[in-house]
């Protein structure tokens, strides 16, 4: 059965919650509690989780400890994937040191730039990488995720690059719409798109 | 008529593409070309437009410039809107340099923290402002827009502060959820939530 993609992009969201409830202490939760949490109503969230399977009891809720393992299997983050950052600048920066991976199934494990000046320049616990070894490196870690953190006018040139050296997850920082091969998949961050979505309701 | 959100959702990226084209001198395109580059369905385009009014000609496509005017002006973003960033660690420094706003409707106008070693130190062309002024500052100069970049175990807290001082749409950084009144919106950029999107397809 092929879940819509709709449905797997909310999985993460109930996954934060859920992690973010366990670590108050929080032992049992509830489609309605979850749902107030998020702004989704009880009703999804239960048609939404009962596609992968039976997680709770009428009446008692979720456990969850077990619904969070469920979800960390399900989205495949019950283990740690590398990501490869490309682009040294501000946001490949913020990026390479974040902390916010720890604990949702990713590590950043190398940072590339072409940048004569940044090549071999730490970052965090990071040396920068000169772009021309990605593939080579990429290939060789078995790197499967990206975060492409280059400017736009280079951004389709590495994702093709990106995609010859086996990847299949970008995240696009660079502020273009990249083409990629039906087997890849990209998720875009532009604050520009966010802020212009959210701007059509000023008042 | 209400136009639904997941519309909304969707102009920023066809404004983004329709300005890509225009800098490159590009003249009409189709919604068949803007939704091959796009990854959306031309009829869906066409759909989405005609609930905004009569943009193009059968037969002979849109006008980039014409449509781009229109398509600021329904996202209000035909102005420069000023936009508060709170939190100046990495990601609230990344945010205050980046060159993206720019011809997109946004400019940062203030970065603030709470940390005494960062207030009053310079980030790009801003000075870090105390976040003890923040309600009175953003107040003064009628700001609307703000990009929370903090720890998540104050977010709820400095959120609270944004919703006092008559702020109406956030870009949240920090990864945790964060409640607002009906009036104000949110958008969450949190690259975990991507990236576990996407792992849910890898092989």
């Amino acid at each position: 059965m092929q879940i819509p993609d709709i449905v797997v992009g909310r999985l993460p969201h109930y996954l934060r919650a859920l992690q973010q409830m366990s670590q108050k202490g929080q032992v049992v939760t509830s489609s309605k509690e979850l749902g107030e949490r998020l702004g989704i109503s009880a009703a999804q969230i239960r048609k939404d989780l009962s596609q992968f399977g039976e997680f709770g009891k009428q009446g008692t809720g979720y456990q969850i400890e077990f619904l969070i393992k469920q979800l960390r299997a399900i989205l495949k983050v019950d283990r740690v994937w590398d990501v490869a950052v490309v682009g040294a600048g501000d946001v490949g920066h913020a990026l390479a040191r974040y902390q916010g991976f720890a604990n949702r199934g990713f590590r950043v494990a190398m940072v590339f730039d072409s940048d004569l000046q940044k090549i071999g320049q730490p970052i965090g616990e990071f040396v920068v990488q000169d772009i021309a070894n990605l593939n080579a490196m990429i290939q060789e870690a078995n790197i499967k995720i990206a975060m492409l953190a280059v400017p736009g006018t280079v951004a389709q040139q590495v994702t093709d690059e990106l995609v010859k050296a086996g990847v299949q997850s970008i995240l696009n920082y660079a502020p273009v719409n990249i083409i990629v091969p039906p087997s890849v998949h990209v998720q875009h961050i532009d604050p520009s798109i966010h802020l212009q979505r959210m701007a059509y309701y000023l008042k």
